[in-house]
This record gives structure tokens, sequence and C-alpha cells, in this order.
């Protein structure tokens, strides 16, 4: 049944199933499990969720994924820049502790799950094309720094909010008089600690000789060692008498049963964040899943891949957890670590549904602080501001949509800047092409070649302009061709003929149709031919279907060479007459 | 100096002002302002407006564009579709007939106007094609019928409102019953009478011998003789004591001086409806204007229209008017009537201000019903239903463009309906160009030309893939391309090197330069070379900037055949090694 295994791509690659690709999904989930339990409990705390809804978020989800996506190594649950997003969203609708904002947050993973799996099922997999690149990077980039900035509180250990840039700085300033020692120096050693496995770790075990694979394990348990080091400090000196925060008792079970709420009211509010969330989601995993296919020669089914994450979401929803997506550190550890098929998804989830019945007596004495150096570290790495010097240099329009992202996001929040950089994105380009380029053409001699007649030297004809277009012609840049034609024969009285060369003329829409149709009529008035040469094979078939060229006062030429010569000649025989 | 001559046009055309300019633009000024009399104080009607606004709106700001514009027959003041924009906005603000009102509609001219001021002194006159052709001829047809609906409850005698169909609808069914029957009969009698002047009348006065100019003037003054017979039927038979609403008293006198509001509240409240009317009424002006400017071989400057039009609005928002703009049939009238400069609006300004002072007294009796019969003729030459025909037959999603305005403008009110359709039509751009036609090209024997290898009989090689691609590269089709070579080398393992042909890629922006570069690095790791050939010299020059070349792992070629040649002679020296 070859349709339903396009529906259920476990059918496919499950039938295979054998002990080499166990091997390799076990170690791999052995592997990403370890990553995933601090991470989660921290982007929990980023999204002002309790930690375990962190865990839960990355059990059911993974399950469901495992059995409807189509990427193998793909690995799903919390990310810093959705936890973000819920968290200005969610912080909207309710206060962070209350039952509202678990209700909220389910919701919302409700409403994006729903709408993830209704554009897989009417195929709008390309609505993540109208994010561009720059606008991509200045969104992630900003996120990362509001992220790391929202996160100061906790290091210092004192109560602050504030979900733009200008918000936290007065909101810390505020606190800042408040903060609490102990915290502090648990926030800055666990930081550095972890910056130091990131960056020297690995190196210093290679040099003492350790064996690589273990020296990379070893970098990827930073986390729980660091961990596990302050919540035995804790523990231990009794720290949380002593003003420091720690994450306190977490329910010991598996995933609970829950449900979000249908309320018309919040599922109005959270509509857009909940549609911006899916598609930033949409986006950040289908980056990650096309790139490791690739590796492999392996494809990946955009639509398919919707539906996956749009039934993890809704599996969020239902199970305790909030908006999921593929996560890029956690997928390239998983593809590094050998995972072959999705089963690595869902034995991390046995994992952590383990850890989530086991292990959550030992994080009591977890100090919050030491999350918020995980995440610390973790999103610092999204920075990138290198994409501002690189995009100047190749283009100011993509330079200017990076900028306004970054600015807006971190001036606004997350939801007004990305918002405002896919418009801006749309914006800009539709600036660009409308004023496409137009070259003035002529005759290189001796060949059949017509170029600019402003940089080769060409044959021209005092009668005859011909106008190379170098962009489709569509509503945005229709006038603009009219104009063009206009000025040019308002200054030149002598022009008999004009050209219209469309080799670069992939499309011509209805706006431009009429436009030529108002020039074709303007310049039979005024006694001048309008002719078109080079015409694309579709764009003429569509000219076609309104008898365009029955109305046209000239012709249409298959090459402009031919354009040309008839024109030329044309002029001959109307001499001699 | 020419400087200031482009601010102030009227320094042009002013300093060869002489006698046969004069007396073209005086003729053109009397029959103007004979047909804008009635105009006038029906489009105020239909704004929800006292009469003398319709007036007053047609003094100053004419003035103003005469000395500002630089067109020379484009006749400014209310007109329909704006007239309609302007009730729909102010009635969310107020209701019709209280000072509030007035006061809103003030401010709306004053923010309509500098914001068009604005986007002039910004050079910002591109916005206007941002609205395709498909979605303003949609408008405007659904606006015509949207007008025609709302002046039936004049020509009723009743009370209704609604500012959508269903709505207009709703309320007329509800108060017919109350129908007056003698307003019923002047409305249905100045109706038939005004179409039969619009069709036959002139047909009637030639055939009896009446000279064309004259047949041409009494057609005009249509409006102007039903206006004359049903004021005297009310005056004579006191119909305004049988239920018959008339116009009633008038202020006789010049244009008042007024002032707009600057309430924060209302300024934010009437922005994004001042701005939607800023450019439906410059789209409007401008395209009358160049249509008629292109008859006589001139140019107008968009940039400077933009100011023209705004100091119109300004002038109308101190001057007890309400927003204006140029109006399609006065203009036309006032070019074949031989107004030659701006001076023949002036001409009409002055008219007008003799008829504000001296003629307001003889209106009082007239009918509102006449009015509404004024208007309902003049905007159903705007229903044009055929260009649903038209884009049907020339492109789908031109046509779901012009379909989803209409519906939308009749079923949510104007603002919606124009919004819509200019997401509509960006958005369906923007899909077009995200799948853009993608060609596997071969060589055509004997020639050095490629074509489609799934149309023609062409030379291939198993090893080398040319994608022609007919579009530009940016953010939204970026990834197509990477997923469409993705795909490609997916399913044939023999292939060693990919030409990209680019002869009608007209941009690549930072995206597309991202996603090459992406897929230059897999192709790299899986030992196959990528290719560009025919890449315009605008598009190389940027390239060259990030030494895109020096990543690239194959060449970038002049010409396809020159790649073909190399490509295929390497395969060739390959073999031999």
């Amino acid at each position: 049944m070859p349709h339903l295994s396009r529906y259920l791509p476990i059918l496919s690659w499950g039938r295979t199933y054998g002990r080499s690709q166990f091997s390799g999904d076990m170690l791999a989930a052995i592997i990403v499990t370890i990553m995933l339990i601090p991470q989660s409990l921290a982007y929990a705390l980023l999204a002002g969720l309790p930690p375990e809804a962190g865990i839960y978020a990355s059990i059911v989800p993974i399950m469901l994924y495992a059995v409807l996506g189509t990427s193998n190594a793909l690995a799903v649950g919390p990310v810093a820049v959705v936890s973000l997003m819920t968290a200005a969203a969610v912080g909207e609708v309710a206060a962070q502790g209350t039952a509202g904002y678990a209700v909220a947050a389910l919701t919302l993973a409700f409403l994006s799950g729903s709408m993830l799996l209704g554009m897989g099922l009417l195929r709008l997999g390309f609505i993540a094309n109208f994010l561009s690149h720059p606008v991509i990077a200045g969104f992630i980039t900003a996120s990362g720094l509001l992220i790391a900035a929202s996160q100061l509180k906790h290091i210092l250990g004192i109560d602050a909010g504030g979900h733009t840039l200008p918000e936290i700085a007065e909101s810390l300033i505020h606190g800042i008089s408040q903060t609490n020692p102990i915290t502090l120096a648990i926030g800055v050693a666990a930081t550095a600690f972890l910056f130091w496995v990131r960056k020297g770790l690995k190196r210093a075990l290679l040099k003492l000789g350790t064996p690589a694979r273990l020296a990379d394990i070893a970098q990827k348990a930073g986390p729980v060692a660091a961990v596990a080091a302050t919540t035995l400090a804790a523990w231990a000196m009794g720290l949380n008498d002593r003003g420091v925060s720690i994450v306190g008792s977490v329910p010991q079970c598996l995933p609970p049963f829950t449900m979000p709420s249908f309320a018309p009211d919040l599922i109005a509010t959270l509509f857009v964040p909940a549609l911006l969330i899916s598609i930033i989601g949409f986006v950040e995993s289908i980056s990650v899943a096309e790139t490791l296919a690739a590796k492999k020669r392996q494809r990946i089914d955009p639509d398919q891949e919707l539906i996956g994450l749009g039934a993890a979401n809704i599996g969020a929803a239902f199970s305790g957890g909030y908006p999921v997506t593929g996560g890029f550190a956690r997928s390239v550890v998983n593809f590094d670590a050998g995972a072959e098929t999705p089963a690595a998804g869902a034995f991390t989830a046995l994992g952590l549904a383990f850890a989530a019945v086991a292990l959550t007596p030992l994080i009591y004495f977890l100090p919050t602080a030491t999350l918020a150096a995980t995440i610390v570290v973790a999103v610092l790495s999204l920075v990138d501001l290198s994409i501002l010097r690189t995009t100047w240099k190749y283009s100011r329009t993509d330079f200017a949509a990076v900028l306004a992202t970054i600015l807006l996001t971190l001036g606004l929040g997350v939801e007004a800047g990305v918002s405002a950089g896919v418009l801006l994105s749309v914006a800009l380009h539709l600036y660009k092409t409308s004023r496409p380029h137009v070259a003035e053409v002529g005759l290189v001699p001796g060949t059949q070649h017509f170029r600019n007649i402003h940089r080769h030297s060409v044959e021209t004809d005092p009668t005859v302009v011909t106008l190379r277009i170098d962009e489709s012609l569509y509503f945005v840049n229709a006038r603009f061709l009219e104009s063009l034609v206009r000025d040019r024969l308002s200054h030149d009285r002598d022009i008999r003929n004009v050209v219209l060369m469309c080799s670069a003329v992939n499309e011509i829409d209805f706006s431009a149709l009429e436009t030529l149709e108002a020039l074709n009529e303007w310049l039979t008035e005024i006694g001048v031919g309008l002719h078109l040469s080079e015409v694309k094979g579709p764009v003429m078939d569509r000219l076609d279907r309104v008898n365009f060229v029955d109305h046209l006062n000239g012709r249409v030429f298959l090459s402009q060479y031919d354009a040309w010569r008839a024109l030329t000649q044309d002029k001959g025989a109307e001499a001699a007459e």
C-alpha cells in the first residue's frame, strides 16, 4: 500500500528494521536522552512553565513524530526560540505560575499543531518559503540575545520580567540591588564551566589521549555534570534556606492526560502567535531535517513533515507539554551518534519517560541558576552578527531586512520582529522588481547579438528603439514599463517602431497585459509600431488565449535579429516609396 | 529656477499663458462647472455630509491642485468611490448629521492629504503599483454596486443604512413598507431620464440636426435639467409637506475656515482608512492623468502629483470639505472641452464659488431622490463584470484576485475588500514565483542552442544535468531550487555535473545565494560538480562581491554551449585517464 505508507512513513522503514539499525538508534537515543534531560527542564523554565512540562513535551510528541515524520535524524521537543515565543504569547493572557498559564500553553500547542496538520493536509509546505534567510538569521540572532538577557534574572537570583530588551534591561536594573550572592556564584560558575565544556573540554581530553568518541560523549554530558554538581552542593549546604531558588518537587509520574482550552476568546488571542510559532518552528525543523537528510542523499517530504510536527504538537497539548519542534543541536547530536531511523526518537522518549518516573526526586535541589546557565550557553551559539556584514557586502536590501528584524525583535519582541521581517522582505522584493533593469539594445556589428547601447559599441537606428526587459512583467512594474516607453518617446519624435525584447520575461500577468494593450492603443494613435521579440513559449501561449497579437499594431518576432532586419528593411521600403 | 518650477509647475505653464489657452480653459471650466454642481451635492450626500460640503470640497482643493499639479486636464474634487469610503470610515466613529461626523470627515481629509504629501516628498509614488489591475477593477465594480445599492433608500424615501451589501439589503427589506410613493416616482423618473440622457439624447439630437458640439453640451447638462425640473415640481406642489425629503437650506457663503481634529484616538482610528483612501484616490487620479497626458504626448510626474493631491486634501480639511481626488468622468469632460492648462481647474473653482454664494437658495426644494438618481446613473457606468470573463480566460490567479476583491468588497465593505485584494495579489504573485518553471535542457544537434529535453529531440549526457531556471532566484523559491536539484540527484546516481543555466535569472538575492552555497557544499561532499552558465552582468557583479566563484566547486561559463563542451570533454579526458 504505497499510499498509506506515504502518510505513515513508519510502514516503510519499519518493514526492514533490523539489528544494525537497532544498535545505531539505541546508542543515539542514550546520548540524546542524557543531553535532553537538563535541556528540557531549562526550556520549560524559559517558557515560564514548571520543569516537568519540558520533560513531558519530549515524550508523546517524539513518539508521534516517530510514526508520522519522514526524517531519520530529527529530534523533536522543546527548543529555545519556540519556548521564548511561548512565554511571550502566553504571558499576554495569564500570569506565570497560574493554572491559566499552563492551560494557555497547552492551547497554544493545540492551535499550532492543528495549523501545522492543516497546512500539511492542504500541502501548504511552501508557506515556509515566505521567510527569507536574512529574516530568519536576524530573528534567530535577536532571539538568542533576548533569551540570554531573560535568563540573567535567574543567575542574579532576582525577580524581573519583560519580553523586549528595553523592558528586560529596565527590570534588571530595577532589581539588581536584591542580587543573591550565592545564586550569582552558582550561576557564574555553571556558565563558565559550560562554556569551557563546549570550547575547551574536548581538546583537553584528546590531548590526554582520551578516545575521540569518549571525548565527544563527555562534552555532551557536560550539562548533566553541572546539574549534578550544583544539585549536590545545594543539598549538602542547604542553599535553599539561604535564598537560592531551586527546582523543588516535581511530580514523579508519566505525562498526565491534559486538555487544552477551547474558549473562543483564548483561541482568538492566541491565533496569530500560534501561526507565527508554527511557521518559525516548521522553518527551523525543515532546515535541519533537509540538511541532515542530504548528507545521506535521502529526501524528506515537507508536507508530511508538517503532518508529523502537527501531530507532535497536538500530542504535546494532551500530555502536559507545550509547543515543540525539531531542534537543531539535538538533531545533529542524534545524527552524529548514528541514528538510522525515527525509532531512535522513540527510544529517546522511553529514556525520558524513565527519567520522569525515576529521576525527578533527584533534581529537587537543582538550582534554577544552573538551568539558566545551560540556556545562556546554548543560545549564545545562535547569535551570529556576522550576517550583518555579509549581507551589507552582498545586497543593501537584504541588509535592511536583517537589521530591521534584529532591531524590531529586540525592541518590540519576537512576534512584532518576525512579522515585520516577513512584511519587509516581501515589500523590498516588490520594490526591487517594481523598477526592473531595462536596457536599450543595439546590434553588435557582424553578429546577430544585441547588447546595451550604453555599454557597447553597437548599431542603432534612429527610428527603432529596442528595450530588453530584464524582469517578469506584473502589476508591480507594469506602470513602470508604460512610463518608461512614454518618457523615451516624448524625448525623441523620430521613433517609428518600439520593440520589447522579452527573453528574460518569465511571466506577463493581467495587469501587464492591460498595460501593453494601453501602450499599443496609444502608440497606434501616434503612429508608432509596437513589436515583441523572443517571447517565451508559456508567455506566448497565454497571450494567444486573448488574441493579443490580433490587436497588436506590430508583430511578434521569434528572434530580436528578425525584428531588427524586418524593421530596418521596412524603413528602407518606406524610404523607397 | 528649474528646481522651484519642478515643485511649482504653475511657474512653467504660467509664464507662457496666453489668449488661446485662456479661451480653451474658460470654455472647459464652464462645462465642467455645470456638470459639477449637481455631482458635488450628490457625492456629499453619498459621503453622509450636508450638500454644501461637496461644493466646498471642489473649490479650495481645485485651486491648490492648479498651482501644484502637473496634469493639464485633471479635475479634482469629490468622487464616488472616495465618498463611499469616507462614509464607511467616518460612520465608524460618529453618527451622520452630528458635528463629530463633519469633523471626522475633515480629519480624514487632513490625514489623507498629509500621507499623500509625505509620500510625494519621499518620492514613494511607486506604492500605487502594489494595487494590481484585477484588484482595482474588482474594487471599482463592487464599489459601484455598493454605491448604487446605498442610494436606493433615497429613491424609496426610507431610512436605511449599512456598509456592506447584506447589511444594505437587510436594512432596505426592513424599511420597504415605509416607501414614500411620491419620492419613489421622482426617483424613478429622474433615474430613467438620466439614463436616457446618457444613452439616447445625443443620438436623438444629432438626428434632429443639432450640431455635435451642442448635443454634447446638452448631454452634460442633463443632470442640471433633472435638478431644475424636480426642484420646480417640489416647490410648486409643496412636496416637502407630503413626505418628500428635500435638500433644505444651504448656507449661502464661500467655503468656511474649518479645523480638523488632532485627537490621537481619532487619528489612530482613521489612520488605516486614510491610507486606503489615499492609495485608491491616487491610483484613480494618476490613471486618468496619465491617460489624458499621453494623448498629447505630455508627461506627468507621479511624485509631484502626490504633492498636488496632498495639498488639495489638506485644503479640503481647512475649508469645510472632505477627501478629494482626480475624478475620471469630469477630467475627460474637461479634456474634451479643450482644457489646456491647470488654469481650467482654477476657473471651475471660481464658477463653483459663485454657485456657493449665489445659487444655493435655488436648491432648497431639490429632492434628495434626484441627487440619488444622479449617483446611481453615474456609478453604474463603473460596474464592469466582463473583467471576470476576461481574467478567467487569461489567468486563473488574476481571476481569483478579481473575484475575491468583488466578493469581499460587497460582503465585508470597501476597506476589507481592497485590503484583502492587495494581500491576495501579492500572495498569489509570491506563490506563482515560488514554483518557477525549470526546464532540463539538452543540445539541439548541429547548433549551439539548448532546449527542453521533454519537448525537443536533443543530445544529452548521462553524467551532466542542465537546468534552465525561468525565474529570478529569491527567498520565495530558493528552497524550491534546492529541493529540485536534490530530487533530481537522488533519482540518478550517474550524474557527475550539474549546470544551472541562468539566462532568465534577473536577480539572486541573499537567501538564494545561501541556498546555492549549501547546494555547492553538499554537491562537493557527494563528488558532483556545480556550474553556472549565462549569468547576467548585474547578477555576476553581485556574486563577485562575496567571491562566490572561489567557493564554487565548478565553473561559471559565459555560454551554455561552453559549459556543455567543457563538461563533456572533461568526461572524455577522465575516461581516457
